[in-house]
C-alpha cells in the first residue's frame, strides 16, 4: 500500500485573502510577530500496491490538473510506499 | 525566523464527502486502485524570531481552536526554527 500526500498552495505572487484573514485573527488572539500566512489544501491518497511506472505518471499528472489549478497554484507530491 | 506548518484533517471517523468526490474523480481519470482520499487544510505561518516559550503555547492553542475545529478535526503542527 502506498500513501501519497499532495500539498497544494497558491503561487507566491497570488494574493491569499484567506491567509490574510487568518494572519489578522492570529494577531488579535495573541500570537505576536506573524509575518505571513498562506492557506493551502492537503490531499492524503491511499493506494493499493506501490506507486510506480505508469500509475506514478498518472498520479503526477492528476495532481497538477485535478487537485491543483496550474494557473494559480503549485503542488508538492510525496509518496510513502 | 520560524516557519510553522499546521495540517488539519477531519478525524478518521468523520465522513469526508470532498475526499470521496476526489476519489471518484481520480478513478474516472485513470488512476487505479485508490482505496481512500482525505482532504484537509494546510496553514504555512511565518513568524519573526523563533517559536519558543509562551509564544509556542499560544501557537499550539490557536492551532487547536482557531485553525481547526476540535470536535471534528485533528491537527499536526511542525516548526522549522
Amino acid at each position: 500500500m502506498a500513501r501519497v500526500v499532495v500539498n497544494v498552495a497558491l503561487k507566491p505572487e497570488i494574493l491569499d485573502p484567506q491567509g490574510r484573514a487568518v494572519q489578522g485573527a492570529l494577531g488579535r488572539l495573541g500570537l505576536t510577530g506573524v509575518s505571513d500566512v498562506r492557506q493551502g489544501k492537503q490531499f492524503i491518497i491511499d493506494l493499493d500496491g506501490a506507486l510506480e511506472g505508469e500509475r506514478a505518471e498518472v498520479m503526477q499528472k492528476l495532481a497538477g490538473e485535478l487537485l491543483s489549478n496550474p494557473v494559480i497554484e503549485d503542488f508538492t507530491l510525496t509518496v510513502e510506499n
